[in-house]
């Protein structure tokens, strides 16, 4: 958990986004932000919003804990009528003169806003986003925390030489990683942790299986340690041999370049098209851009896929000093295999700062 | 997954409810259901299922998957313009002869509602449920699969009298019960491990923390091994010392002649409400029902919490044979702590055969 402070001062900057928002008031339905905004760490609850108001809505197995993390809000408490009881807590902050309330739309589901609508002289409004501009700029105690988890996940990785061997499982070997990580400090993965070995490799999100390991495999390893809800993302990738044959140098040496571009420009300025660009330009020059088929980065906080996004979509927003957000670009070839090397970087004014030193040597003698 | 003729078995069974729902066809968006319908694991994806299509849209990372899991859906390929090639998907199937298409009103964002009413000529129905009532009894492959899940996860439980011993952080219990399941083959962990001690033991869903365990301690473990999708769920209270005080003996024997009573009672044919009566009865008439803040029980399968629901608010549903339920009353003090036990149950129409068999001896020396 931050500071108390920070909570306070989050919910500040949020009161004085109601006006720009069109609203006197929000809801926050986003399991995500509502932790980023109150500390509350359960699993379920919304917070309401307006100038007076602050309430955190949940139901009675989180009374308890709500009251002590979220002390900025006021909990409210849900019965077993948790739909007509959130009702009245709607009305109720709506009642001190908020009669226009914003709702996220990406996380409001038709079911939740119909029963909003029950709520007497609210009139509703549309959020597309709310609090994900603010999330994707980190403050220094949450910079440390992912430095933190960035760290216990650069150790493991560096493991992965001393650990894999011919003939283990992609899915032993998955666990093996997990379990260094878990046993140096991180509360649980920030995803479940991707062994992809050989044709395997070709797929950004395989699954580890049980595959065996083979000599003249290439392995992509990407996993991350997850710390007090915040999370880390690092992709390598091994071969398994002492010597690699042309191809997988060819496109290792390629995504590694490609990525190399794009550390050495991303600033804070561009914007998220033109930093996909510095390395999707080096992967199309060499005949391989159809073989990168995903964006070149996400941020990366309390959710593992955040604001901002490195994409060909992002013509318009720009990064920001404070944002943290993965490098990973990929070439991934069906049938054969596929290549990924990924960094955490922290964007500033002059360049990036990468938050995981994870070694990048890809060789498993 | 299971077996390809069970995924064909299912389609059908979807293309049959298209008319008792007033559809031609249908868009599935829970992860849950898309899972149980298509067998496809993947993070991302929806089905659109007519009485010709058959079709699951995926992003760039899961084609390859989408292709090798989901062998009975034709994979629509979502680009860049994920949701514009979204809406192509919806329109070819509509085209098809399908006007009117039913969407998940509990798992549909207003964003994503708001992106398929720009599909002309589609006519959109709001359902409250969709295969939920089909997932909730479970076929005798996904029973076995669920057994698997909940021997994994008692033989932890009968390793807490080894593994538990006063200095303890309940962090550290937690991981090393989670580090048995996984090295006896579970995927992942249902859940978080709960170990709440002492007075955390007053809050059922209490996150582990830094708290040593200490002599005189109530100490709730709730946990469930995750096997190839399958949840599991078990609670055993502890008493960490030879002889429990009496406060304890007083609360822990409440506790288990509510579940004891439950167990006996639950059968295919009661409601919802019957099955809560039986346990909340007892606890209600030794004065502590107000200590008893949530519902006997929840269905378990490829989620955590799905159909049936044992609560005073289901007077109708009944209960059907084949259905997996949690049974597990509980009693919160606050200050002092709470005894919570739970079993995973199969539904017949002769009573409940319990999936768990974790040992009731709360005592650990």
């Amino acid at each position: 958990m931050l500071s108390q402070a920070t909570y306070l001062e989050r919910l500040e900057r949020v009161r004085q986004q109601l006006a720009p928002w069109g609203v006197e008031g929000v809801l926050i339905t986003s399991p995500h932000n509502r932790r980023w905004l109150s500390g509350f760490t359960g699993s379920a609850g919304q917070l309401i919003v307006t100038a007076q108001a602050a309430l955190l809505a949940t139901d009675s197995r989180y009374w308890e804990q709500a009251g002590q993390q979220a002390p900025a809000f006021t909990v409210w408490q849900l019965g077993h009528d948790r739909e007509g009881d959130f009702r009245a807590a709607v009305a109720a902050a709506a009642g001190s003169g908020a009669a226009r309330l914003g709702v996220e739309a990406q996380h409001v589901t038709l079911a939740e806003f119909d029963n909003l609508a029950r709520v007497e002289g609210v009139e509703w409004v549309q959020l597309k986003e709310t609090l994900e501009p603010m999330r994707a700029v980190k403050t220094e105690e949450e910079i440390k925390m992912m430095a933190r988890a960035a760290a216990i996940t650069d150790a493991a990785m560096n493991q992965v030489n001393q650990l894999a061997r011919v003939g283990m499982t992609e899915k032993e070997l998955a666990w093996q990683l997990e379990r260094t990580m878990r046993e140096a400090g991180a509360d649980g993965m920030a995803f479940t942790v991707i062994v992809a070995s050989g044709p395997n490799a070709a797929r950004p999100h395989h699954r580890p299986g049980e595959r065996q390991l083979q000599a003249g495999d290439a392995i992509v390893i990407d996993m991350g340690a997850m710390l007090d809800g915040y999370h880390s993302d690092l992709t390598r990738t091994f071969y398994l041999g002492a010597e690699p044959d042309e191809q997988f140098w060819t496109i290792y040496n390629l995504t590694l370049a490609a990525q190399t571009a794009a550390l050495a420009g991303i600033r804070a300025g561009l914007t998220g098209k033109e930093a996909d660009a510095l390395a999707r330009d080096v992967i199309t020059a060499a005949g391989h851009g159809a073989h990168f088929g995903h964006g070149l980065g996400h941020g990366v906080g309390l959710e593992i896929h955040e604001e901002p996004r490195l994409s060909v979509l992002r013509e318009k927003e720009k990064l920001v000093s404070g944002m943290v957000t993965s490098v990973e670009p990929g070439v991934y070839i069906p049938g054969w295999g596929g290549v990924r090397i990924e960094d955490l970087a922290l964007v500033t004014e002059n360049g990036v700062h990468c938050l995981s030193q994870a070694a990048k040597n890809p060789i498993i003698r």
